[in-house]
């Protein structure tokens, strides 16, 4: 009978769950919507009943040992997500507390990008390490630090915000309410504004003018990368330049052995680690100079979230805290 | 009987060491040369020598647990001093293994940042905190910080690197032969730049213009600060904006519940902490406002080298690790 964990990670618009093992491997996954839910009741009434049903169509017997949660601002401490935008659930909401109406097993909930760290450790490429960070370029840029070879909570348990540092101090407008932090210009959606810049710059002359501002996507800007179109080699280029500078002020800080990249914008493979790596290098510290992997995660292509979320609470059980 | 443990604090003048007990009382403190051996051979013989002879002077039976010692450059993992540019012994020197053939006691060393902010938990104002970080403020800038209840030394070793985050891509020289590190900005040499190009700008008008660089002390800039002169003034306004942007920064990433500052610069108490702590608040993301104290070390008056020396040691018996 093999063990398993239910993952579950929580998306704006839908949440995926699914089975794994302690080797990592995901028995099945499933996809729920969240935003038809208004409230949080009727979400879990949907998300347990599908669970339920998922449960019934393993072909093996297995045994549970526990939820893990990936969710926009989860708070491992407290069990709660709190303001999260993209949730129609607003204030705290106490998710464990309402799991727990429905499941006797031990839980667990955290961000999406510090679920993708514990990912990454008990699944992925930092398996053998104690030391490394995630950093995860979707719509924004998430990121989870592994020191001592546990993720870094922080006091209030929301640590990890590398997206939100400040690049230039009256820079771009951050959905934070600042301006210029690194999510704006490092991100799928930051390299589209880079573009939209660049367009400006040199009035149009680009394969991607014809494409609105709604409709552009970091794929698209890889493919004209892909094509020569210089608008979007140089938008790798200055994005390239903005996360290598800022890797390595978290190398100074942190000292990883590591540094994992993982989401859409690091689907353009080397059009966005060779630029970075370069900037990296260029800007860090002489005593950590050649010392650091800027490595793509090794879950990039699996089911990352939920790999993630199970994850959480495999490493959970089996440490004792983290 | 009471335990106690050897703290020795290795500058590159200078090298305190002392007696220190769970308690953090300083039994007694010495002080020996360091510039004056040109050979590591000659400075532990010179080192261990004085330590008998103060070992002696006790007035009550102790028993010894072990050896702690902050150096610059000094690696926590291999036991060594790496290449530090103000003392005499150059390359990598194995200072655990050579200081082995004097004692048959447990050792441990780091850098005196990293020492300051195991003291700060230990014997000072974190002793409550699993997450809080030390910034010293003196020749150069330097950080520990702690998560989880533990130093982050990374993977080397060499974490916990603040003073060289950059500010500003081409800016000031910095002695690691990089550009712009925060150190050059904040740091007692940091405002001392700051002064000098403000006296630039301002065409010498401000009561420091008759002091030369090199006389030129961060205590001096405090004493014409209080006397309410214009160019020292803006000098610490423009110090705590820079350091507050890149606490803020720091906070992001790590949580803490504190921060502590040390060190000379940290003894011009209101005039650095006022602007720093108004800036890192007017910096920070939205969830950390309002939640991260700004504190002086409670180490600040005592003798917070040998202090977080002996710490270490104390940190690293109890702990079974760091």
């Amino acid at each position: 009978m093999r063990d398993v964990a239910l993952g579950i990670d929580i998306g704006g618009t839908n949440t995926k769950f699914g089975f794994v093992d302690r080797e990592g491997d995901l028995l099945c996954d499933y996809s729920i919507s969240t935003s038809v839910h208004q409230t949080i009741e009727s979400y879990l009434h949907a998300l347990t009943d599908n669970v339920q049903k998922a449960m019934k169509t393993l072909k093996e017997e297995v045994r549970f040992i526990g939820i893990g949660i990936g969710a926009p601002n989860g708070n491992y401490y407290k069990g709660t997500i709190e303001y999260a935008p993209n949730l129609n659930w607003k204030g705290v909401v106490n998710f464990i507390e309402l799991l727990k109406q429905y499941y006797a097993l031990p839980m667990a909930i955290t961000n999406d990008a510090s679920a993708a760290a514990i990912g990454e450790m008990v699944f992925g490429g930092a398996k053998s390490m104690k030391d490394f960070f995630v950093v995860t370029l979707g719509t924004g840029l998430g990121s989870g630090f592994v020191t001592n070879g546990k993720l870094i909570y922080g006091h209030d348990g929301f640590a990890g915000e590398l997206g939100h540092v400040t690049v230039k101090p009256d820079g771009r407008y951050c959905g934070c309410g600042r301006r210029g932090c690194l999510e704006t210009y490092v991100s799928a959606t930051g390299i589209k504004r880079t573009i939209y810049k660049l367009l400006a710059d040199y009035n149009g002359n680009s394969s991607l003018s014809g494409v609105s501002f709604n409709d552009l996507t970091a794929e698209m800007i890889t493919d004209a990368a892909r094509d020569g179109d210089k608008v979007a080699l140089e938008a790798f280029e200055y994005t390239g330049r903005i996360l290598g500078m800022e890797l390595a002020d978290a190398v100074a800080l942190t000292s990883p052995a590591a540094i994992f990249l993982l989401g859409g914008l690091a689907r353009a493979a080397d059009f966005i680690f060779e630029p970075t790596y370069r900037h990296m290098e260029a800007h860090m510290m002489p005593v950590f100079k050649n010392k650091v992997k800027l490595l793509p995660s090794a879950l990039q292509d699996k089911n990352a979230a939920v790999l993630g979320a199970a994850a959480l609470i495999w490493n959970k059980l089996e440490s004792g805290n983290n």
